[in-house]
């Protein structure tokens, strides 16, 4: 029977946290070695082992624990400014993310956010990914496999501005250098009282944004900027630690409703 | 064909925004009438309407629209300080909440973590959710019910000083006055590599769950704080609200590990 | 002998502190009282008495403190938005307000700005406010004279896009509401390495201002904002307040050098 | 006739700008080179020039500017952790430092808020600056003098533990790893509506303080902590840089009063 979050095997991801506190996230590959500054990782030692068990190396432990998702996006392969975990869970909350929503992602850069996404729509849901470019597809598509969730995402090698395929999504995303050029077809895909989520870095940005979703006749319209302070946890000397990240992106999140002009249609 | 995000219909819950930016979260009653400072809302005006559509009131128009979890939880009846979306979005992140997980959620309160959990573990995860105050419990069954994740959950009306009944959970969440007396449980209960988040409004509380977590032998401790800053939405005077919350609580972070002592017993 | 902060006469401002943190700016007039939630305060007990001492009322003690600025400040009569006096500290420091500097203050506005540079100048400091509305010039002359700077200070009532009078002043604060208008005006009165502060409450004005300080040539271009987050003084349940100022305004600084453009007039 | 700031002179101090935004602080040495990444710069070649002038060197400009309390602050030479600027003026505001006032300013540690007070009181008034470690008071001293306020400075090799030799001061600034071991003393030292301000790195250090300024009988304790966050000042793409200062320390202020208990002894 497996005890606690299973057996290590082969070809597994695991996160490797040294008594330093360094991680790293790695794939077991049977009759390798992965050195760090604390000694060497044998894979073999760690294959049979449960998560959450530890090997004795040169300086202290290493724990071999199970990644998340925070862990994945941190560590990924990424060729693209991502999106950070801190924003990633409120724009779930935001968009109002559940079991069997469809949702259009674009640009879906090197796929944090759609890993996201695609694993809060659950079996029955569906992410339309848009990206322009093929490199980044690429890299996308294997995070995704990495995290399993490759079979609930569709993507698109397309530039945005030709449009969106679908149709009466229930949210959609745009992580994109100017999200104003596309608005208007975000909105025709949209269905009513859907949600439309943006991130934009600058405040020429959300200036923009605001501008064409005012035109366009979004409500409910909100900016906000999420700040994280780690503290040292140090139960005798509790402070936050010395630096942080002071700015990731500003988050725009409206809803399209009925304007009264479309019986004109 | 249902066209958007479906048609209103009696019982339904819907969120009435005016057009002043208030919000209203009622349930369509057939025959009554909400009275707004802008006008009456006549309940079976909305019935047949799509969500998205508007009806005309004596100042404006009222908007039907979809309640979104974070309106839930906003508008909830709630007898508790409840655990806000901004720090909901992180703590589902930061405990990898996935579809089929099994978690502890301990006190359950008015029930606002439990239904997010809930939402997000999907049809095949389960929430134990432990609350000793009768009257709890029957807000939060209430809230979940109407929230369509009831059935994901099993609520026990017990004090978390008892024990948890559960062993090799993927994650346990507490928001408790003294969550450092229940640690020790807590710890029996996760799984290795399992993950555990604490909410705690005061520094001193932060330092004895510390201090406890220290002593059960947790690693990968984080303490984050989060703060939310709202921007008024003028594209031509865009800047930030005059006011924003300061303070909810600290989030802190840790996972499960084999301490070598597990043998000996 | 005088013994701690002086003893309390007719005709001088004090500020009162009630047992549940009320206070009172008030001028003590003999023969009056005050009434307040939790007793009457009667001026002439108070006369005679050091300052830091307090009365006896009807609910607990009222103590009779010397004011401060920052009391003068969150207190005085005002006619416009002031600066805050979390600002103000930063801007003296970033100003190099120091003894026997010049500085031009525009708009005067209730004051509150002028009043901290003025007493910082020192008595062979000199501040030259402008304002072209008569109505704050008579309530900034006001809260001036009660502070006992006003003979530093030298009101103007003049429109700022008339341009400055005055000539390679130390340092320039501009509080307008379009102060790219007359950054042009503020560069000529400036001296070189002079430095100007400039504060604005949306990012659109920034945005302005940012632009013409680099057409003018201004260097060390700096824009910065300060969150002021207050905690309860509660030892046992230390914890930030709930609410906070999420923002005042956004303060520019700007330092003028030679451009070597100015051989040629 | 000297115009602007003044010509730049052998032995003065010059903060040097280069193009790309770094800054020196030097003292002008004739006949000697600095060298930099952008080309050298010779001391002879600003000697005779107006501050606010420039030398052209290998690559670009090197502004010559008259250094600010804020650059001395952040380039001075130091041993100890400073207190930022950002912190230095709201003390000066809270504390309501002004001509003539006398103020205990312990420890000194290299200088940085001493120098700030000491200019801030003018010449009349007077800081008596306490530090037990002999190696600082040097380091003070020769950054004391550099600022020319050292004249204003009582500098104390002492302990605070063995109490202050003053009485009835206006403001107490406490910079101590330990401050609520010698607040007894600094109440003895206060006088009456005197001001006492404690930095405090932690949230067990703030606790602690916080108890014992109860015990004392301080009245009106706030705590605050202040968060400066700088944009980059471009007006096309106005957003905050990407990383912060998190954390320096908390600040405590309070108000020494009459207790009642003052006429037993």
């Amino acid at each position: 029977m497996e005890i606690g979050n299973g057996i290590v095997k082969d070809g597994d991801d695991v996160l490797i946290l040294l008594e330093d506190g360094t991680t790293y996230l790695l794939k077991v590959r049977r009759g390798k070695t992965f050195g760090t500054h604390l000694g060497n990782l044998r894979y073999d030692e760690m294959i049979g082992k449960n998560f959450g068990d530890f090997l004795r190396i040169e300086k202290g432990k290493a724990y071999i624990l199970k990644p998340g998702m925070d862990d994945y996006i941190r560590k990924m392969k990424r060729a693209t400014q991502i999106v950070y975990p801190k924003d990633i869970g409120y724009i779930l909350i935001m968009l109002d993310v559940k079991n069997g929503d469809r949702i259009i992602d674009a640009g879906l850069g090197s796929g944090a956010m759609c890993g996201a996404l695609a694993r809060y729509v659950g079996e029955n849901g569906r992410i339309y990914a848009y990206e322009r470019r093929e490199k980044f597809v690429e890299i996308a598509r294997e995070n995704l496999r990495r995290w399993g969730v490759l079979e609930r995402v569709e993507i698109k090698l397309k530039d945005v501005e030709e449009g969106f395929d679908e149709k009466d999504v229930d949210a959609i995303f745009l992580d994109l250098p100017e999200p104003w050029c596309c608005l208007d077809k975000a909105w025709n895909s949209l269905k009513f009282s859907g949600r439309i989520g943006i991130i934009c870095p600058t405040t020429n940005q959300v200036q923009k944004v605001l501008l064409e979703m005012e035109n366009l006749g979004f409500v409910r319209t909100k900016v906000w900027e999420i700040m994280h302070r780690e503290y040292k946890p140090n139960p005798e000397r509790l402070r936050p630690v010395d630096r942080m990240v002071a700015h990731t992106a500003y988050l725009i999140f409206g809803i399209k409703v009925k304007t009264g002009k479309e019986c004109e249609s």
